[in-house]
């Protein structure tokens, strides 16, 4: 699994930061979260594929959150994908889709779209589901978490010889978490002979969002923690009222969720330099990150 | 005046390339041809201001010259633009703006519509005026002239004074080309102290289209000609199709309209390399060069 930064701006893009976007690559398919204005040509330079299997995750209908989908369906229709693209997001984005689909043509492969109502699971798939959390931004906003499923445990063949059970139907029994009753009614436990399951990897990306409980609970033990940090702690205020998070909030929800990365985005155009979200994050939450367009970071099983 | 290409791919961004727009800056105001995904961070990187006097002229509503339209008006309402921005377009630009308006909210300065509905001027200003002629693509697009007026010609002050003219009110009368009765009855004609009017620069955008008569009547004489060349010679049965002109066909239209220079933009995504496309096109026009994002060249009076 590959997070690929693809826009890493605040409300305005730079001419090194493009609108929000994180792609997600994972087995051959693209999660995105968020597409703003630019996604499809990062997406070029980082040579991710437009006819991949593709869910889109969009934490809000804020214009630098949203306006690099009509460009990118555009384009996946000009390279005649048939696929169809999954996209999620609040109330309104289906009125977002019709409203320039009306004017600019609707796209050439289906296009399903989920409009988030309530929090909980709103993608399971038979790897990893995605969970929304409400973020506290202004309108409706929504954090995610993309949670790999438990991998089973490490089988041990020689364990399963020694307790008489050999190689067989049993065996992939044993492996799926099942006991097995062998011919003098011995009992073998899946235990016996299979570690205990291994946790899935857990990306979350909090969208825009002022520091929320719901949030460092969801981020509770993830690898990565991807979090918006508009502002350095010196606007603390202005964060506040406009419904941002600052460098040090941010690496105080990582610590709180004990994560194992914390990847800063979404930096105010001001910040040139961006050391300052850094110097003030890393004094709170030494494994810390700020991101870059095209920015590659691999989450290891 | 200068010319800054903003976006120069075809119908799809690459990664140097995003695209279709072109900014015209003259005297502090900012003209932009087309205004695709990508216009505002390309603007950002030309450091060409966001609350300048603005007129914004599309071609047509293909989402490769439209798309960076919404972002661009978001980010002029963030930095608090005032001023009101004025849109010319083809029938339909207005329901485009309504549509994206209506979810993503409204500018919050004056933007004013204009939908094309004939050929001729569109916009007739104090110092230049604008000129559209019909494309011959898919559906409903323009090409235009921006056209400078004449400037007046070079005052002598002395031949002024040798005609025993002096200076005063009466200068200004002959410089403005007025005849002057002098206290003799002597007349003193305008064209006997001031030089023949100058004419006014004239930059000409194709839009996207097949090669017509009208685009190289209005071409004729321009200082420059930018020109859409999505296609190099050898696919010129695909530019047929598809409503588009090749590099050989716009230096064709380049020296029947005796232009100054050439500049082929809308370059097609599979030409890494456009010099084929600007050794087919200076075979037949040498003056040509192939347009790059942020290419800013100098239309000297």
């Amino acid at each position: 699994m590959r997070i690929i930064f693809l826009g890493t701006s605040g409300s305005m893009p730079t001419p090194s930061r493009a609108a929000s976007a994180v792609a997600i690559r994972r087995k051959g398919e693209v999660i995105l979260f968020d597409c703003g204005e630019g996604t499809q040509q990062r997406m070029a330079a980082a040579r991710i594929g437009f006819r991949r299997p593709t869910r889109v995750f969009i934490s809000h209908l804020h214009g630098d959150h949203v306006l690099g989908l009509p460009g990118l369906l555009q384009t996946m229709t000009m390279l005649r994908r048939e696929r169809p693209l999954h996209l999620y997001g609040p109330q309104g984005i289906l009125d977002f889709i019709k409203a320039f689909s009306y004017v600019l043509g609707v796209p050439g492969f289906p296009l399903e779209v989920y409009e988030i109502t309530e929090g909980g699971v709103v993608f399971a798939g038979s790897e990893y589901k995605v969970e929304a959390v409400r973020a506290d931004h202004d309108g409706e906003c929504w954090s995610y978490a993309l949670l790999e499923h438990p991998r089973p445990g490490r089988f041990h063949p020689e364990r399963a010889r020694r307790l008489g059970v050999s190689e067989g139907p049993l065996w992939r029994r044993l492996q799926l978490g099942g006991d097995v009753v062998l011919g003098g009614g011995r009992l073998v436990r899946s235990a016996d002979v299979v570690d205990p399951p291994r946790r899935g990897r857990k990306v979350v990306y909090s969208g825009d969002t002022r520091p929320t409980e719901a949030l460092a609970a969801l981020a509770e033990g993830s690898d990565v923690l991807i979090h918006e940090a508009t502002f350095d702690d010196s606007l603390a205020e202005r964060a506040a009222e406009d419904g941002h998070t600052t460098a040090s909030q941010a690496a105080e929800t990582a610590a709180e969720a004990r994560v194992g990365l914390l990847l800063l985005t979404h930096i105010s155009s001001r910040y040139h330099d961006p050391s300052a979200l850094l110097e003030q994050a890393t004094a709170i939450f030494p494994n810390t990150r700020v991101a870059e367009d095209l920015m590659d970071v691999e989450v290891p099983l």
